[in-house]
């Protein structure tokens, strides 16, 4: 052990995008189909959610704190897993995240605890992040004129929430046209969607609409970047179609999520503009071992006070721990490379940790 | 050493794409020429193919094989190659690679051992994989019904072959729509492409045709993806252009070949697609000294029960042997790190060693 | 220390793109915005250029140039720095390069030494790349025929300078169209660029007609490719896009130029065409301690007689002599890798590094 990798162990995190975990139980097809992000059907027969990086890193890693050696067999650790209540497995695994405070997404929330349930764990404060498509989604469903509707809940909701989150990327990708809509364009693309019911937005105008509102409040937007479910067609994905958005997009602060594999093209953006960030969130959990190569590329071209920490933990208690330790593990190891080769002073290496694990988010978001 | 080391020294593999190797004694320029996969010319006066990662691999792995020592300089590996019989240089480098099976794309194979040929060699058994658009040159050359003659030759073919493989890459590309085509607009591209005289196929709708015949055949089908050589514009053999096809593709496993620089993105579709499945032949060869690096990287978001081995070689013997040295050294190499960083323990390391050198192949082709 | 990293560490280099050097002195405002390349505005307050692989490499290798701790701490690297008057500066920091040669692109120069004060630093020869952007400019501005006139001055400077640079990736990118223009579409493109000023050419037929009279020439042909500032679109600056044009492009050498984060295609180019070639100036700078990573990615698919050292500093001396350490550094723990590994020789490293170093660019741009 060094002095930064001592550091690194202990220094406290800002998780600025994370979901719920589960608090009731699963069966253990549900808690494999939870280990894979991208395929949105059943893993077939002859796959197991255990055979990936992230299944050998949650034995690796989340074995020890349920009590069983490191590197657990999957039936084993299934079994002592699911031994444990959900919600003292989750204080446990996200207690022993040390994280400070959690930026919580609730936009997609089915089946994970709410923001109130989290703080109830006690393992942390915790915030909200508002989905413009979900106030979008609530617009549609109230009386009037649809952008009055959308800006009155999204003030509303700011008063609370830290930042907003856009999943465009799921909704038709980043190509294209993404400048602001007229008032009347607005109105018209309102009317139509509340003709054909209003539910799941993929009308451009009104995802463009919601952007642009989310600029004018001012609080950081997050964009989910890269990986994620086939839903999302992942070349659409690359923040580089962003680029004409990001020219007007101002002082906002925009959080690129995610970024595989396009962190080398968020990092460029995140030096190319004053108000553009990036995190390795999702990613880094899925890559397991191989996550401290991916932070190695988080730390290129992006300046060092736009670089953020998250998990985007989404269900299993699991995730919101993992994305701690991986990345714990991940910087100490590729900083300590550096600060090895003489390369960077070891009291820099400790500064960037600061920056990136806490100071960042709490300059960004104000908390 | 340690018993993964060992382990991996010793497995067996299959080599699931593969071509023939040269029976016929060739001279130098055509060697070397045979060692840049990219340039469709010969090579610059000033250039050697000696001076590339390959070239140094070969001199590095191959020129002990022959009686030199290691690093033995391009005049002295010429001399002492083209001293030995090109088949007796074949039974030696293909049984040093120790492969069980070769899974033979018989769709290109000017020059080289057809099936039988290598069989003869006594270094494996020997498997088909028939390739798409040469059964369509054949069926545009046979009598009536243009679709009724391609269904009666691929399904003759795939009595003996495990599987079917597209160059669609080098034939348009992935972009556009790859949907089935109807019945009438395959009569009318077939009527259209035999009148200008029914070779080397290009025309989209009779391509589309053919892929979608073989998910009907349901047999693993390989694309050529990413890394060959010109006639390809690399940036449309993307796989991620394969999106909408995959999305259709049912039960049949997709076999994505080569992939670089696209091997992330493949790694994500294997994620995404419960038949989707990737190796890094051709890639591994040409990269040498940095295959341990690309070996890494398919280890990122595919699930370890969807990747396979293959070297790609064609021509000289070289290719199918340094292919399976430089898996063999590069995967140790890679899952040594894992376990020496307590990430991996090694009986799982062992145990993805195996799934990766045959047990994924053998299940996927049933062999 | 190795005599691999001996001889890295003497080797001269040819810095085959550059540009001038501050003569004057500037104020920390201006050199801090001057290590961003992609940000087009002055950074942010709560931000400092010093807080970036770039920045964190200055004050490693630069700081003992000026008599300096290693790492000193920024205000102090930045006292020591403008004590220093900026000629003496650059002559140490520019003779510290230990550049036999500088190819200097005289199309951007505002601010900094050109080809004659650079010489009389006394810090090596100096050879001058002329821009095809900037000939075109004077050519709108000259009386008479354009195409007549691009020609002459073309011509006129080629007999001293020893290749030209495209910044298309500035002008549009390097999607669609890039064929030669007929005569008559360059006599009316030309009319209306004159009639419309004339200045900064952004017409595609000119660019055109500007690349393909730079392939008559036949002297080295630079493109700016990749990372840049962010008026150039990362994504149309993917040097895959240059297909059609490098299928054209005869034996006229191509010179890709920093390339991040497409050296991987790049280098798939440098292996398909005899005449395309390729750096990491620039990028090497700004990855500072990942610049050895960039390396490594460099030595991929490129033949070791297509790829050339360059800085492409421009400004401050720091960067003129960071390219070097940086390069230097890098190179040797890559090589020294492959050796230690045995894949490679040592004489095959030293080898590859005299060709890379200069040997390259001494056989391509006949200096």
């Amino acid at each position: 052990m060094t002095a930064l990798r001592d550091y690194v162990e202990a220094v406290p995190l800002i998780d600025h995008h994370v979901h719920g975990c589960w608090l009731n139980p699963v069966d253990r097809t549900r808690f494999e189909n939870a280990l894979n992000e991208a395929n949105t059907e059943a893993l077939a027969d002859f796959d197991s959610a255990f055979d990936t990086q992230l299944g050998f890193a949650v034995r690796a890693h989340c074995a020890p704190e349920i009590g069983l050696a490191r590197h657990a067999d999957p039936d084993a650790y299934w079994g002592a897993r699911s031994a444990i209540p959900e919600a003292d497995l989750a204080r446990r695994l996200l207690g022993g995240a040390r994280v400070s405070d959690w930026l919580v997404d609730t936009g997609f929330a089915t089946g994970v605890a709410d923001p109130a349930e989290l703080a109830g764990l006690g393992v942390g404060r915790v915030h909200e992040v508002v989905r413009l498509e979900t106030i979008a989604e609530e617009a549609a469903r109230a009386p009037g004129d649809y952008a009055a509707a959308f800006d009155q809940i999204l003030w509303r909701r700011a008063r609370t929430a830290v930042g907003t989150k856009s999943v465009l990327a799921y909704r038709g990708g980043f190509t294209g046209d993404l400048s602001e809509p007229s008032p009347a364009e607005v109105v018209a693309a309102a009317a139509r969607w509340r003709d054909a019911g209003g539910t799941r937005l993929t009308d451009r105008v009104l995802l463009r609409f919601g952007l642009h509102r989310a600029l004018r409040l001012g609080k950081p937007l997050q964009f989910h970047v890269g990986f994620g479910d086939r839903d999302c067609d992942l070349d659409a994905a690359n923040p580089l179609h962003l680029l004409d958005f990001l020219r007007v997009s101002g002082d906002t602060p925009v959080m690129l999520l995610h970024c595989y594999p396009y962190e080398r093209e968020a990092g460029y953006l995140a030096q190319a503009f004053n108000n553009v960030y990036l995190d390795g969130g999702l990613s880094i959990n899925y890559l397991g071992a191989r996550s401290t190569a991916f932070i190695g590329r988080l730390l290129e071209m992006a300046p060092f006070r736009k670089i953020l920490y998250s998990s985007d933990g989404f269900g299993p208690a699991e995730l919101h721990h993992l994305g701690a330790r991986l990345w714990r593990n991940g910087i100490g190891t590729v900083l300590q490379g550096f600060v090895d080769a003489d390369e960077w002073s070891e009291a820099d290496a400790i500064r960037v940790v600061d920056l990136i694990a806490h100071q960042n988010a709490r300059r960004v978001y104000g908390i």
